[in-house]
């Protein structure tokens, strides 16, 4: 079968002809992938920038295609343990250390597979598992966001971030996004969010608060100097939730103004099994359809992976395996 | 009647005659203060580190006496407003910008009133309000503490660190401390705290982790660049909640660690009504007795407020303003 294996590291995958998989090696449920899509984690894997990276390896997280006739969906979240509020020691994603859904066949366990909700195209469907799941979890599970509320998301574009705008919004909160790029914020904004500013404006932070003056929740994948600032901007008895850490180290945090404001900072990843029941709910009471940003077949899955670490993207690169 | 008067920035309260308060001038309950206590807010306010200060002064948030022949003790939170989660806007602490505690008599509305549990003496009373409720919200309304669960509270000592030790025990937690001080740390141990460290030993933290290896909660008044030792030693899943900032801004916080361990940091200070009153139950249902640090007439405060000044005490210090 053709994989796009990770051989080398600071390479991109490159597309082999691997040995086929076969039931008579696994008790596993043997998934005929149509589309998959690459997640940041996909990159820093590449760069090294992940614990235990084992190579040659097939990575990947995110995969739909046929079991047994139906068309499934795979949840990437792997032993995630009892307790909801946090992962078990034994947890994994899917596509490092266990081999991913970057080619034509991949075993995963039978409890991993759902049905791809009947609206979704196969490129929609295999947009949605890990950033679907990261949103939900940051955004409500840990969040609590409710109708009516106030939402800002900080750098709108990648896959957790596009995808949270749309859960948010089928909720009905009000949702404001920053970004880098002006183009993504005009798409944010046509998706429906209220307010987009580019935060390399030095005065960023006076145009969102001059449009909504607090926020219940801000959900940040930054860190950085920068998370001081989104302290500010947070309502009294609000919610940071950080779901990732671009920048690095935060610096500079008042503990003055979060003891004053009774303010919450809560770190959130991937997420339970009932949290992906619940994503998958949402997704269907709304028809919510995840925003492919581009499609690309293996061939030329280097482009795909230059486009993420670039971070061009707004909202999933798909890679096609099968038509 | 005499009153302990802020007069001058940078001076300590002086012992003054002023004119008695008459119930023709005031709705409010006249009670007459027995004992009084020092915060820590109190030494920051006569060094103008707060926010809206008016001199002359009577300062004091911590107060017990008599009104209508009844034992009385005040809850120092004024106007917390209807949500439970946050302070309103119009929230003060008594003793600035409103009068406060350090006189024979004070004017306070009625429904700052509550019974002294029975097994209290006056100064024992005194040296609850404030620092059991702050210690009350952080611990249970925003940490969640349970029986079983184990606690870190940094920097013993303190009014609201001793008050926490002692409720954290009444409740069944299992309880670590932190002090720079070996005589603090001695005193917590006799307490019932399981483990003391000096933070001023390079490896204090493998201490604490040597005998307990990660935190539920974790309570702390710091923050500064030490905060980034606690994320490490809270256990996944565990909380941090903060309620004072006394050595500045956090630096050097890893958001990997927020988020991978799925924390939460809290910011808690003072309480709601409702707090006050589960705090009261608290103290009655185990007869609680809050630590009495020292003593002093009002002829002797500014000794009081140095001790304050330097941090030298162990629980609360209470001034005498009537036998």
């Amino acid at each position: 079968m053709k994989a796009l294996l990770f051989k080398e590291l600071k390479q991109f995958p490159i597309l082999t002809e691997i040995p086929d998989l076969s039931t008579s090696d696994t008790t596993d449920a043997l998934v005929e992938i149509k589309a998959a899509a690459l997640n940041r984690r996909d990159y820093f894997i590449t760069q090294g920038l992940y614990p235990g990276i084992k190579i040659p390896m097939i990575l990947g997280s995110d995969g739909v295609g046929f079991y047994e006739g139906d068309r499934v969906l795979i949840n990437p979240s792997l032993d995630w343990g009892k307790d909801p509020g946090v992962q078990d020691k034994s947890f994994q994603v899917l596509g490092m250390p266990t081999s991913g859904t970057l080619a034509e066949m991949i075993a995963v366990p039978h409890d991993r597979l759902h049905s791809v909700p009947s609206h979704l195209s196969m490129d929609e469907a295999a947009s949605l598992p890990l950033a679907g799941l990261t949103a939900y979890r940051a955004l409500f599970t840990r969040g609590c966001l409710r109708k009516g509320q106030t939402l800002l998301i900080t750098g709108i574009g990648g896959g957790v971030a596009s995808t949270a705008l749309q859960f948010a919004l089928a909720v009905g909160a009000i949702v404001a996004v920053t970004s880098g790029s002006q183009a993504k914020i005009d798409k944010a904004i046509s998706l429906g969010a209220v307010q987009g500013v580019n935060y390399r404006d030095s005065d960023w932070r006076t145009q969102i608060a001059n449009e909504i003056p607090g926020f219940d929740l801000v959900l940040d994948s930054a860190g950085g100097s920068g998370f001081a600032e989104l302290v500010k901007l947070t309502k009294p008895g609000g919610t940071i939730c950080i779901y990732g850490g671009t920048r690095g180290a935060i610096n500079g945090l008042s503990p003055q103004s979060i003891f004053w404001k009774q303010l919450n900072i809560k770190g959130s990843t991937m997420g339970s099994d009932e949290d992906f029941n619940q994503m998958l709910s949402l997704v269907e009471a709304h028809s919510i359809r995840p925003i492919v940003d581009s499609i690309y077949a293996m061939g030329e899955s280097a482009e795909a992976f230059r486009r993420l670490a670039d971070s061009q993207q707004f909202g999933k690169i798909v890679i096609r395996i099968a038509d």
